[in-house]
């Protein structure tokens, strides 16, 4: 598979690490709209976005790794009318419309576009559909964490006076121990996360005035226990330098005459780096895009329309003899 | 979609119970090998085994509840010469050729057969193919249990001396806990998984020689460490009456130039009745194949070849705007 690599931040270099670590993968390039004499990849050939289209011949698919609030609605339409794709548009909300746009331009090209791969929109949604196929009579819980949230991290360091910040979302352990217990509770946000602050201040600013706007910033943290802790630049680097994240997605319901029997399934991930998991899900969702195209099954897709054997790099005999 | 229950032990009872509950479901009828005077339903029709194919009109789908030793090898392929259906083929060794005979039978057919539902092989089989494929450099680990193993429940009940037995399979706590932390152990049998057995021997049978039959019999006991522990009839019926399972599947990975970051990936399910459960994915899967015969997807299947859409009860619309 020859894939070329749209982006080039923290998921654009997951996915030439992964792709690198895969021997049925060629990296045809990586398209910047930087300068491409300014971008440093770990080997991959670097390209200007704008010259994407004189390598049709050489790009199988191409990995989008931008971002969802203003690129993706633009740039996954756009490359899906000349190539096969994958996106991780992670705005829940607008999916659908995102999925119309996508579908439209890669019916047309006859091409294979994938939006929103990844874990949360991605491997959560297919846990969400299998388990509530499953056990119809049942209710779904997903909890995020212990990680670092990227989008809060950010509302934090917009705040005057504050250099740089941290926020980790982490689970009340209550919350989740009543829920795999089969105990089926009804959750506030407040119940389900907390949220755990570290900031780095400017010298002589007034941390109560930043730690009151962040403890009452609506939508971010009003509605959660959430803890401000003052750290040093040093100690932000040193101790919370990673981007670890992770998350259940649980589903518990009942069978029986009259639903005397609980189940619990549950679906757990605990990652060291956020970006490179959800790259190695992409580049695993690109495969699956290069069987589907070829086979003629154009148009868009999410991860909730591909089957296992079409995700895996095995064959029909491995899979039927060792993996059943 | 109008089904039949062919076979009516403890997983077709947990079918009618699941259809039951299942309101875009009609139980056509129970197909039984046994009188059918003699059986007695929660509502569904008896019929004679034999009668079947006069219902031809009105099944959309067979979920065909007989063992994997005898029965599925036979009744498979030649159902799925006349009928869509689904089966729980639990045979790991023999899969390959249980499908290619069930393949022809459909293929022939133009029906959709799909084998080997449940949740392991089933889902167990889903989450190992899913998380390979996005985790390539990786350890996979199955553990089994808490749960009654109705296998091992049957080997000591066919030796001399004894009435009545149940075996639980117990993962052992300590690897279970190093495998969660990323430590990727290599384990043996008897590191992975302990065998508690609850025996009840006829009156003055030899318990000794019952116990040591237990504890050195090959494949079944001699490789775990084994408890045999002797109750009166009355306990057993008492404290374990209940067929509770459950399990994981847990595969642990690396990504980064040279691995340096872990992920853990972790499927998990606590069941208070296994047959009720296994019987909930047979149901969930026959939703499946009625979707793919009824757009000509023909032959046999297994879970590897079915996307969460094709599994799920929900339209297109209601998954993109509410599952990703």
């Amino acid at each position: 598979m020859k894939i070329a690599i749209y982006g080039y931040g923290n998921l654009g270099k997951g996915v030439e690490c992964a792709a690198m670590h895969d021997d049925s993968v060629t990296i045809t390039g990586v398209f910047t709209r930087r300068a491409p004499e300014t971008v440093t990849t770990c080997g991959a050939p670097v390209y200007r976005a704008d010259e994407i289209d004189r390598f049709q011949k050489e790009i199988d698919v191409v990995i989008i790794c931008g971002g969802s609030a203003t690129d993706l609605p633009q740039m996954t339409p756009a490359l899906a009318s000349r190539f096969s794709v994958v996106d991780s548009f992670d705005t829940h909300a607008k999916i659908p419309e995102h999925f119309a746009a996508v579908n439209a331009a890669a019916k047309a090209a006859n091409t294979t576009a994938l939006i929103s791969a990844g874990w949360d929109p991605g491997m959560f949604s297919v846990l969400r559909v299998l388990s509530g196929a499953i056990l119809p009579q049942g209710t779904d819980y997903t909890f995020w964490g212990r990680g670092v949230s990227q989008g809060h991290s950010d509302a934090i360091r917009r705040i005057e006076g504050v250099l740089d910040a941290r926020q980790y979302t982490v689970p009340v352990e209550n919350a989740l121990t009543a829920v795999r217990m089969g105990e089926n509770p009804t959750l506030t946000a407040r119940q389900k996360h907390k949220r755990e602050c570290y900031v780095v201040a400017k010298e002589g600013a007034d941390k109560a005035e930043i730690e009151r706007q962040i403890v009452t910033m609506p939508h971010y943290f009003a509605d959660y226990d959430t803890t401000v802790t003052f750290i040093s630049a040093e100690e932000l680097k040193q101790n919370h330098g990673g981007m670890p994240h992770g998350g259940s997605v649980i589903r518990t319901g009942n069978t029986g005459t009259s639903g005397e029997h609980a189940h619990v399934i549950e679906y757990s991930l605990k990652l060291d780096s956020n970006p490179e998991f959800t790259a190695s899900v992409l580049l695993a969702y690109a495969h699956a895009v290069c069987k589907m195209n070829a086979r003629g099954d154009y148009g868009a897709k999410t991860v909730l329309h591909v089957s296992p054997a079409d995700l895996s790099p095995l064959s029909e005999e491995e899979l039927l003899a060792h993996y059943l």
